[in-house]
């Protein structure tokens, strides 16, 4: 995807003198460095990506997207805080670097900033963008806190772990396609397409994430094989098998769930098989190919050329294929 | 102030039906809490009140001081997470009643749910309140950064340190009232009046709360008298015996900000006498009548009945006596 490339060089020049106030810098400085960690910046690509789908110049949507760019590098510093995470793209996170105050402040200073960068734009676009932004921001909110509760809960259904990822990472993605398909003026179906196709691409990349996190090739996926069982994390696959795996199934799950061993490779070994076997593994990449298809679907009747529908699915098969 | 008390009544019964959602409820519930505390609410209050001043039913504004109030509430518990605050209006404060973690994320939630306040209004006003609020919402996480900055740095100058307090506290006085201007549709020219209004009013509180927190009365002042002394806080008093004092005065000051003795009766009134001595605390009585005036001065030529222009004045005057 050639175009992709000309999105990023944009975000890039547009980046650097994103933030222009400089003092105090201990507020200003972890802003400039969580920005410079850089990432894939999928979620504004997006937005300058629809902009352009819809026939606007996508640098006409450039503060959306920078907005979007502000809120998400905005939750990873507030997200990293809760997680006690002490890296972020292979280095330091914020409150690591700095301290956990710095980020907390750092972060407000964020998420503020994003809603500065829909000023450029007139009165009724301004509170369409803000509105959009705003509801977004707030479910990604209820996702991180429906996520930290499922930490200490034995209850969770599979219906209340897809609702936590849809919340916590689809709409964003949604949201980010649905700014660009505002600033190209387009009608509100094709708006309200573009954002369900963002969102249900974003839930079944997540459940993808799930997936590959046990059964992904260690040379291809970007994190480490076996961390979420290692971490007894309540994953699509966790959640499936106990809600569709035998009694002993069941039972060996929430054993191996409840310890923490020193070398991990066994229990990795024997939550696999039960994933396997209770149908876990089957039933999550049926669950992939569901949202991916729910997502497609949304493209079909979309007001564009067949060109443009084709550069859509492109993306959106990339992106499941994992090699963008 | 009979009307005052109109205004409150008024904020009462939104603020009880403000926050609509409640799941998951470990995200709003810290933030009904918070609001439940009560406190003076003079920020809301000022906007209802220069909405109505301005010939403006003051129930249209009250979705920009439900805004102003849930940013002051989301900024009392990051500032109380930063500040490692136990007790917040004599109650446990969110992070000590919940943890770090609730109160960042519901802080957050409740910046977001601020901007959601002002979708109530049509789109050139949604933008005019917002744009004021998110510049305001900036300056106020500025000045918390120079405040922790100070902390540690001691070459801070009395410019900066009133640059500090008009950021921290002011701007949003100021912005309170502003934002009644705005509902209120008055002159561009008498929306800036009443914002420099409040925030010279604003700092001539502050400086006045430096004041009392050394010479105040115990029976009137809400909090110890004595406590910034306690903690070696640089205030007015403080960098203007530095700036001003003689050499001795000076070092002895250093000296005693420096320890922080079991009993600090000795201490406190040892500084209270340099405060004195060095022309400190006359010169931060004059800086508080300066201010005041300063902010009565914007009154004057207000495009309203003198009748109104009594009221803001009478108010004005209230609030420096402390007797609201």
């Amino acid at each position: 995807m050639q175009s992709l490339q000309l999105y990023s060089g944009t975000l890039r020049e547009y980046l650097q003198n994103a933030i222009n106030q400089k003092e105090p810098s201990h507020l200003y400085q972890p802003i400039d460095y969580i920005l410079s960690l850089g990432g894939k910046r999928i979620r504004p690509t997006l937005t300058l990506l629809v902009c352009d789908i819809f026939g606007e110049d996508h640098k006409k949507a450039i503060n959306a997207a920078l907005a979007v760019e502000l809120f998400h590098n905005f939750s990873l510093i507030h997200d990293d805080i809760m997680d006690n995470a002490p890296l972020r793209r292979g280095k330091e996170t914020v409150h690591e670097k700095w301290d956990v105050n710095t980020a907390i402040l750092s972060g407000d200073a964020m998420l503020i900033l994003a809603y500065q960068f829909f000023e450029n734009y007139e009165p009724k676009m301004f509170q369409k963008l803000a509105m959009l932004f705003s509801k977004t921001a707030l479910e990604v909110c209820e996702g991180q806190q429906w996520d930290m509760d499922f930490e200490t809960r034995d209850d969770v259904t599979l219906e209340e772990y897809l609702k936590m990822i849809d919340y916590k990472t689809a709409v964003l993605i949604g949201a980010a396609m649905k700014m660009g398909a505002i600033v190209a003026k387009t009608s509100e179906a094709d708006a309200e397409k573009i954002y369900q196709f963002g969102r249900n691409l974003g839930i079944a990349f997540q459940l993808q994430d799930d997936y590959l996190d046990v059964f992904g090739n260690p040379e291809n996926f970007g994190k480490q094989v076996g961390g979420d069982i290692i971490s007894n994390k309540k994953t699509f696959l966790y959640l499936n098998s106990l809600e569709n795996g035998s009694m002993k199934e069941k039972e060996d799950l929430q054993n191996l769930f409840s310890i923490n061993p020193k070398d991990p490779a066994d229990k990795i070994e024997t939550v696999k098989q039960i994933y396997e076997s209770s149908g876990a593994s089957e039933a999550t990449k049926k669950a992939i190919e569901l949202y991916t298809l729910k997502a497609f679907e949304n493209l079909e009747s979309l007001n564009i050329s067949n060109e443009k529908r084709q550069q859509l699915q492109t993306f959106g098969n990339e992106l499941m294929r994992r090699n963008i």
